[in-house]
């Protein structure tokens, strides 16, 4: 959300975002948020992906399994910290695709990240590999490019793939949600820290099933800049385990979690 | 605790929970909490017993205690951080019966949790066998059922899923304390986060001796995904030394720590 | 500090403490901070040596540098969030050294609280040793009783005891500033955090030198509980050490940071 | 900043620093903060290098990768909380430098902040070296001095430095930034965590290119303190790079993020 119309009240803040604002287009906050949106995913993916390789590198062979978890999870709660009052911190298509189905940003707004968040996923990998060397990125660097891992299933892929992002977009959803923050003291303080805690503890989850996407940027910027890796064949599963694990998300969110403590209350009251 | 009839003032907010309560089990916010613990319950299975099979898996027999510790403290924190607010986030039957014997909630709440983070547990380790495949969560999924460790007794694991369970208890009881939390600033702000420490330091402490219960829901969870593994003759110690933890917490907050501040101070002034 | 008598102001807040307080000794809150103070001391051995030997076990003679690490500086970030509102959360005798020294606590205070976290250390490290079984704490816990490590000299473990409490003390005595608390909104909130992290990155540096002491209480309960590896006659490092920098930090606190914002300004204004 | 003067308002806070400040050296607290940014550089690099030559020590050549990256960046943590609210909690010429562009501090101040930055560094790398013996210190100390890494060329080394520092300061002009500060509750709370967290993921993505500068101090007084690994030919880039990065980011966050809030919404509103 941009912050230069904050909302005022509790209901102001709760009200559904429309699909298409107008307004939203002619501020210059919606292109800060835009090029914010680029530079935090160009930051995440060089700082994530020269981890995963320099450490792969270093410990010749070695998974790197807690410094590469560390990495992603650690800047995701900086950027966010960063950049959340100036684009609400996305840094990711998954999150931004479950918060415009929880009717937080219009499609405009949505669209437009996923565009920067793509573009800048690409360059962070670029200059990654840039500072690697490409012929050592691509030795070092499979690990970079997700993929199926050895002894799993596209299945299984796709489903630790859903349940990682429903792991992050759940908390993203409660850390963000205007209700929480006004009843719990502890909630908005503390924001960025569980959302970046979420994406560590999924990547040590994850690593060893599908490398961990659980953000379609990612995935598509690590492809590109590793074409010998690239597995474009297993790419779709980074872009439906996520978006769907995200929507899930989104649903459990707004019809258990916040629809009911609305709806019953006005039953039995 | 429902946060619908939030306390207004101190004594409100201090004063014990009824035995039952008739208006609770008539509230929506009732039954969201009983699927919010589910839900997380499931969530905190599915994530830690993944990394710990999958660190196995990966590291060829390794321990992987750190990833395994970190996993096990760092859902517990999103997971008390996201739900706090909606059912007091247990997410532990040994907490959930803590927080009994301490009178912060009914016995009706307590059983309904408890039911709720079994049945969570046993769909989260579920779904964590699923991603790894029966046949691996079996050979390296050792290390996920909890039992006593070679070289050590039955007494030592007891003793030491007790000691665990009174730390976690401890800091639960003082995080949540509404006295605390009107006194000191720094209480409520942080709440989740040493809570998530304390699931972490006992994980690290306790991984080599017993695997680390500390909550009967996850010991229960992992037996019964891991059958070739579960070692049923041995379960009930996960039961009895975290609810022997957690009672003993309950009676050191409120016997020692809690009551003094208010009997003696009537008694010298 | 007993919060029972809180200070209201700023200038009350900064008044140092008397030599005695005849009032302070009638008064539960002193005996309940006695308590609070043997009971974190006891859980904090526990939980610190148990990862220690247990690691080391586990690993078959490896370092387990980081986990022992984490197991320290995080039971003392959790411990200081529980007891700080009780006894002001100092778990050793240094920390109330130094608190001494900078006029936050009576002698009387100081003598009772040292005492109570030596029979809470002597405690908390025999019932580590007694989850562990007594032989294989001593074939394995030759890393949990402090001494100088082989290629350091006495004066190097002593320098580095020194160095290692003054950034403790130095982290406490800002923490824990009531000026600060004023002006800087994040300093009370996050009190406990930094003080955690600066027990864990002391640990980090010092393992290898010392085994890390920086606190006496520590250093003597694992001697005691080791007796076959206590090293008596380098004990005497474990006081000295931690006292010193502990005073130093004091004075660099009082003299530097302190006393100067105030003497100073009425110079010039 | 000072914080003597503390400003009352938005716009006093917002204001730039003038590029000389006559008033500013006749006070106290200038002279404070640099005796504070003295000691904190010393304790930063006697654990930081004590730390990385001890796990390589302990390791036989291991490489302590995320010991390392985690005594980097959990001394800036609490150094930062420790000194914020006395000099600002610089401790590294590129931020003081950062800050310099972004006209946060006067030229006086930042001069005075690096010589006394730079001064500490050399003495706590010399005490570092004092606690491990000087051979030890060469044999093992390898990694502690900065330079190209085997495999890597000095336009990759310099592009990792330039990168690193642009993420620090990117954190560190976002967390400081008094406007956000007054907007989102959330920023001044946990300001020093996410720039300790950034120092921590740029250590794990640097240390294997050039060992991690990012600080002009660090990587004198380790050469200084180190000189027969010290690399003086290539002691230029840990200069460049970080003070090239620091200055983009400053520029980044000047008539990016901060500019275009003010000068865009005048032209629409």
């Amino acid at each position: 959300m941009a912050n230069e119309e904050r909302p005022k009240t509790l209901a102001e803040a709760e009200a559904p975002a429309p699909l298409v604002d107008r307004k939203e287009v002619s501020d210059w906050s919606f292109y800060r948020a835009i090029i914010a949106e680029f530079m935090a995913t160009l930051l995440f993916l060089y700082i994530s992906l020269t981890t995963l390789v320099g450490t792969i590198r270093v410990g010749a062979g070695s998974v790197g399994l807690i410094e590469t978890a560390w990495a992603f999870g650690g800047m995701i709660f900086i950027l966010v910290y960063c950049i959340a009052g100036i684009s609400g911190g996305h840094i990711n298509p998954a999150v931004t695709f479950g918060l415009f189905v929880a009717k937080k940003v219009t499609i405009t707004r949505a669209l437009a990240y996923i565009v920067a968040q793509c573009l800048g996923a690409m360059c962070g990998a670029a200059i990654a590999r840039g500072v690697q060397g490409s012929e050592e990125f691509h030795t070092y660097g499979q690990g970079a490019v997700n993929g199926v891992k050895p002894g799993h299933s596209i299945g299984q892929a796709l489903a630790a793939e859903l349940m990682g992002t429903f792991v992050l977009l759940f908390t993203v959803l409660s850390a963000t949600d205007p209700t929480r923050m006004a009843r719990d003291s502890h909630v908005p303080v503390l924001a960025p820290l569980p959302i970046g805690f979420a994406v560590f503890v999924v990547h040590l989850a994850t690593i060893p099933i599908t490398g961990t996407g659980i953000n379609p940027a990612r995935s598509l910027g690590a492809a590109v800049a590793n074409p010998l890796h690239g597995n474009w064949a297993q790419h779709w599963i980074f872009w439906v385990g996520p978006l769907a694990g995200a929507a899930a998300a989104a649903v459990y969110h707004t019809y258990v979690l916040k629809a009911g403590s609305i709806k019953f209350r006005s039953l039995y009251e």
